[in-house]
C-alpha cells in the first residue's frame, strides 16, 4: 500500500511460493518466475524481508527478480514468456556439468499465450529433461485472459477415474522401461497404448510433457503433495495450478485488473489518489474513440493491455473493431498487417518496452509492404517504478532505421490528438510515442497545426509571460526536445528564466521524416542549442540532428550539445530520480545549457 | 536449374498449389503462402509463366510473393510463421466490410514451430472465423524438422472409425445449432459430448480448429475432395497435408536440405559449381569446432539452419552441445541466456535478417543481465537472390543502441577466427557479423592481433605491391569500412590505384566499443576519408564515426563522406547489381572518393 506494485498477482501466489520453497532447495534448485512481478513472497522468503519496505523505490529492491539482489534470483525478468526457455537452458547447462539440481519455471496462463513460451515447450518436450513447469492459472493475464488457449485451459480437468487409472498403470508397469531392450520396448508400448486408449491427452502431453492438475493453488496440502512427487520425475512435467488473483484482499479480489499494477493506496479500503490532469493515455483513449466514430475503418488492437493503453473504453464502444490478442506482441503487428491488407486502419497500442518484441514484424510485415498500420507506443521514455526491464528508451533508435515509417512524438494533448488524426489520414505505417505522464498545462501554441517533418517552436514569452522586462528581445538559447521530455525541458527553461535567461523550446513532433532545412532555419536564430531526448543517445534523434547541425552550421554546432540517456540500463525510482541519476534533471539540463552558451 | 532457388519445397507443393487454385477463386479468395519460398507453381499459374525464367534475377520476378507483382500475392513474405496472423487479419477485415471470400494460409510444419504461428492459432481459435489453414507437413523445415511439435505431427492419424463416426455425428445434428435457443443449446452440448467421448482431440482441435487429415499431398483426388468441402465450413479448420520435399526430381528427393535453397545447377544430375575460396561460413564452421575442442563450455545453437550456418559439422562432432531449436529465433536467444546462467558459453548462429526476430531477447534476456552469449550473424549485409525480405542491412543499427554488447565485423578469415576466440574469452554478450561471401585472399595484415575497439589499417602498398613507383609516399585517401564490404572497398581502391591514386583501408573490426582516439589518430594522417558500410545509413556506424570526425577534426570532416545503403528496402539481384543500384559499386565508391579528395 505504501509503495504500490503488482499487488493482485502477488497475493495470488503466496501459498504457491511457500510450497515451492518448502519442496525445492533454492538456490541449489532454481525457481524462475516468468515476468517476475509475482516474486514478492519469494523475495520476503529469501532474505529480503528487512528491505521489503524499499520495494520499487530508488536504491531499494526491485519489483522483479534481479540477479544483483540475491542468488535466489537467477534471471532479471520483466517481459513475459521467457521462463521456460531460461529454465530449459539452465537445466541443460547444469546437466552438462554433471549437476543434478532441479529447475522450476513458474509461468502464468497469460504469459503462456506468448509464442516464445510455446517455442520453449516444444523444444523442452523434444529434449525430454526433467524441467518442471508450474502453470499459474488465474484466468487472467493483466486483464481477463482471452484466446483459445485460455478457454482450453479452463476446460482441463482431471477426473477421479483418470487419477485412479493413472495410478494403476503407473504401478503395474515400471516407471521408465528401458526401451532399448525388446521387453522394455514392449512394456513402453503397452503403457503408452493403455494411456492413449483411456487417458485424455492434452496440449502439454501432446508436446511431450507429463501433466498434473488442475490443483487448488491455495491448498498447501495438495500443492506440497504433488510438488514433492514431481521433484523426482525424470522427464518434463507441467503442474497446472489454479489461483485467484488478489486472494485474501477483497478490493484486489474484486478488481484484479485494477490491482495488477497500482500506485500507493490506502490498505483499509483500496482507495488511491487520482490525478486531475489528463494523462497522454487518457487523451489517446478519447481521441481514438472520436476517430473511430468518424471512420469505420479504424480498429483497435492491444496485447493484453486494454486498460493500460486506454483502449478499454474503445472496446466497449466498438467491440466488433476491438481485438485483444493476449500477450502476443508479434502477432499483434502481423495480424494488423492482415487487417490493413483488407482495407482497415488498425491502431496497435503497445508499451514502448514491449514493442521490442515486434521489431521484425514492423520491418518485415508492416513497413516493407508499406501497410497503413498505426502503432501507438505508450510508456515510452522513462517508466518509473518498474525499472530496467520496462524503460521505453530504445524505441527511437530501433525504429529510426526502418524505411517507410513515420515517427511522431507529440508534446501535448492537442498535439497527440492531431498526431492521431494525421496518422489515420496517411497511407503508410506510422508510430506515435508518448510517455506515462500527465499532459502539460495547455498553452495556445500546442494547437498549432501539424506540419509534416516539422516541430513546434514555443517561445519563452509564451512559457513565462511574467518574464516581461525584456519582452522584445529574442531568446539566445534553444532547446530541441522529443515530446516525452517536454516537461523536463520546460522546467529547465524555468530554471533559466529564474536567472533571467530566456530560452525557447522546439518540440520536434516528428522524428521521421525530418524537414532539415526548416530545422536549420529555426536553429539559425539562436546562439546555442541543447538537444533533450527521452531515449538512449546512441542512434537517437538528437545525434542525427546534431550531425545535421555540425555539417550545415558548424559555428552554431560548437555551442550545441545533447542531453539523452547513456549507453546503459536504467534502474527503478521516481521519474525525477532516474533523470537525476543520469544528469538529466531540469537543473542539469539548465546548467549544461548555460555552459554551452558561455554564461557559466 | 538456370537461376537456382528454393527447389525442393516448390517441387513438394505442385499438386497442392494446383488443387488450391482449382478449389479457390484467387484473387477473390486469398491464398497466402508462409515464407512463400514455395510459391513458384502459384506464380506460374497466376500470369507469371512468361517471366518465370527471370526468377530471382535483377529486375526479374522475386522468389517470394510480392504485392507489386500480382494481385494474387497478398503479402510480401520471406520470414516464417506469419501467414496465420496475416490470414486472420485479412479475413476479419473482409468480414467487417461484408465481404464473404475465403482466406487460405499455407504453412509448413517448420514454420509452425515459430511462436508467432502459435499466437495466431490461439487467436484464430478464439475468434472462430472460417480461416482455412493448410499445414504442409514435409517433416522438414530447412533441414529435418525436430522439436516435440514435429514429432507430434507425425503421430497424428485419422482412423476410418473416426471418419465414419464424425460423418454420423455431423449428419445427425444440424451443422451449427443456434446456441441461443434452449433446444439449440442442448443439441450443441450433446454434439460436443459425443465428439468428446469418442473422437480424439489434437492440438488444433484443442485450440478451437476443426482438423482434417493427414491427406496425401500428391493426390489431386483426396486434396480436391477435402478442399471443396472445407471451402464451405464456417469455422476455423486445419487441413493437414503430407508432402515430400523435392518430389519428382530424384537429386532433390535424396538431399532435400541441399536443394532447399540452391544456386544454379545442372538439371541432368543436380551437380553445381563449387567455389575454391573459403567462405566466411566455412571459416566459422571450422573455428567453432576448434574452439569447442579446447573449451568444454562452448555450445552451438541454430534455429533450423544447421547447414546454412555451418554448424552441421559441429553437430556431428559435439552432439551433446548442439541444439537446433527449430524456426524459433526468440527461443534460441532466451534459451542461450539460460545456458549462460548455468555456466556454458552458447554460440547462437542466426542469419542477420532473422535476428530481427530476437531484438527483445537480446536486449532483455541477454544484454540486461549481461550474459556471456556469443551471437554470430551470418548473411549480414547484402543477400543476393532472396531480396528485400532477406537483406541483412539492419543489424548494425538495431544492435548499436543495446548496452553491454560488443559488436565485431571481421574482414578476413584470420580476423573471423580471432574474433571468435576473443568473443569466447569475454564475459559479456558479443555479436560477430559477416557476409555470405568468400573470404578475401590472404595478406599478412589480416593476421594482426585484434585490439579491442580498434580496426586494422591495411596500407595501399600491401594491397597493390605493384604500385611501386611512389612507394615511399603515403596515401592521401583513407577508406573506413565494415568487414562485410571489405571486398568492394578493396575494389574501389583498385580502381583508384589504376589511376595512380593511393588509398589505404581501415577495416573497423569493432563496431562497439570504439577506441575513438585511435580512430582519430589513424584518420589524421589523411586528406580525405570515405566510410563504406554494408548496412542502412541511418543509425549505422559510419554516421557515428563521421560525427566523431566532425566534432574533433572538422577540417578533415569537410573531406569525408559516407557510402552506405539508403533508407529503403532493397530488391533481389546479384550482389554487384544491388551495390550498383544504390550507387555503392566499387566504381561509385572510387568516384565519390576522388570527388571528396578534390581530384575530380
Amino acid at each position: 500500500g505504501k509503495n504500490g506494485g503488482h499487488l493482485a498477482s502477488n497475493l495470488g501466489v503466496v501459498e504457491l511460493t511457500i510450497a515451492l520453497h518448502r519442496c525445492f532447495d533454492s538456490p541449489h534448485d532454481a525457481i524462475i518466475f516468468d515476468v517476475s512481478h509475482q516474486c514478492y513472497a519469494h523475495k520476503i522468503l529469501t532474505g529480503r524481508y528487512e528491505e521489503f519496505s524499499t520495494l520499487r523505490t530508488h536504491g531499494g529492491i526491485s519489483g522483479f527478480t534481479r540477479r544483483s539482489e540475491s542468488e535466489h534470483d537467477y534471471f532479471n525478468n520483466g517481459h513475459a514468456s521467457t521462463s521456460i526457455s531460461q529454465g530449459l537452458g539452465l537445466l541443460l547447462a547444469w546437466q552438462l556439468a554433471g549437476r543434478n539440481d532441479k529447475v522450476v519455471s513458474v509461468i502464468g496462463d497469460g504469459a503462456l499465450t506468448g509464442g516464445l513460451a510455446f517455442e520453449a515447450l516444444s523444444h523442452a518436450g523434444q529434449l525430454n529433461k526433467n524441467l518442471i513447469v508450474i502453470l499459474n492459472d488465474n484466468q487472467m493475464s493483466i486483464s481477463r485472459n482471452t484466446g483459445a488457449l485460455s478457454r482450453y485451459l479452463s476446460s482441463l480437468s482431471m477426473s477421479k477415474f483418470y487419477q485412479r487409472l493413472k495410478t494403476i498403470v503407473e504401478r503395474t508397469f515400471p516407471d521408465r522401461p528401458d526401451a532399448s531392450t525388446k521387453f522394455g520396448h514392449a512394456i513402453a508400448k503397452i503403457k503408452r497404448g493403455i494411456k492413449g486408449m483411456f487417458l485424455s491427452n492434452n496440449i502439454f502431453t501432446d508436446l511431450g510433457f507429463d501433466y498434473v492438475g488442475p490443483l487448488d493453488g491455495h491448498s498447501f496440502y495438495s500443492l506440497e503433495k504433488v510438488l514433492k512427487k514431481v521433484r523426482n520425475v525424470n522427464h518434463p512435467v507441467v503442474v497446472h495450478v489454479r489461483t485467484k488473483k488478489g486472494k485474501g484482499y477483497s478490493p484486489a479480489e474484486n478488481d484484479p485488473a485494477l490491482f495488477h499494477g497500482i500506485g500507493p493506496f490506502q490498505i483499509s479500503d483500496g482507495k488511491f489518489e487520482k490525478f486531475d490532469a489528463l494523462s497522454f493515455t487518457e487523451v489517446f483513449s478519447n481521441a481514438i474513440k472520436s476517430a473511430a466514430a468518424e471512420n469505420q475503418k479504424i480498429c483497435g488492437i492491444t496485447a493484453a493491455m486494454a486498460r493500460g493503453t486506454g483502449l478499454d473504453s474503445f472496446s466497449r464502444k466498438f467491440p466488433e473493431r476491438f481485438f485483444d490478442v493476449g500477450i502476443a506482441e508479434e502477432h499483434a503487428l502481423t495480424f494488423a498487417s492482415g487487417l490493413a491488407a483488407g482495407g482497415m486502419i488498425p491502431v496497435v497500442c503497445i508499451y514502448s518496452t514491449f514493442i521490442q518484441r515486434s521489431i521484425d514484424q514492423i520491418i518485415h510485415d508492416v513497413a516493407l509492404p508499406c501497410f497503413h498500420v498505426v502503432i501507438v507506443l505508450d510508456r515510452s521514455g522513462i517508466v518509473a517504478g518498474d525499472g530496467s526491464t520496462h524503460q521505453g528508451i530504445f524505441d527511437i533508435s530501433l525504429l529510426r532505421p526502418v524505411p517507410n515509417l513515420t515517427i511522431m512524438c507529440p508534446e501535448s494533448a492537442a498535439s497527440l490528438e492531431a498526431s492521431l488524426r494525421f496518422a489515420c489520414s496517411l497511407d503508410s505505417p506510422v508510430v506515435i510515442r508518448y510517455p506515462k505522464l500527465s499532459c502539460p498545462a495547455d498553452i495556445p501554441s500546442f494547437s498549432s497545426p501539424l506540419e509534416k517533418g516539422r516541430g513546434l517552436l514555443v517561445p519563452s514569452s509564451e512559457l513565462f509571460p511574467s518574464l516581461t522586462e525584456r519582452k522584445n528581445e529574442g531568446s539566445e538559447l534553444l532547446f530541441v526536445c522529443t515530446g516525452g521530455v517536454f516537461a523536463e525541458t520546460r522546467e529547465a527553461a524555468a530554471v533559466l528564466a529564474a536567472e533571467n535567461v530566456r530560452s525557447d523550446i522546439y518540440s520536434l513532433r516528428f522524428i521521421k521524416p525530418l524537414d532539415e532545412e526548416y530545422f536549420l532555419s529555426v536553429c539559425s536564430k539562436y546562439k546555442a542549442v541543447v538537444f533533450v531526448e527521452d531515449g538512449v543517445r546512441t542512434g537517437g534523434i538528437s545525434e542525427e540532428l546534431y550531425r545535421i547541425l555540425l555539417e550545415n552550421n558548424p559555428s552554431l554546432a560548437r555551442k550545441a550539445g545533447i542531453k539523452a540517456f547513456p549507453d546503459k540500463f536504467l534502474a527503478h525510482g521516481k521519474r525525477s530520480e532516474i533523470f537525476e541519476d543520469n544528469s538529466m534533471s531540469p537543473r542539469d539540463i539548465a546548467l549544461f545549457a548555460l555552459e554551452l552558451a558561455g554564461k557559466k
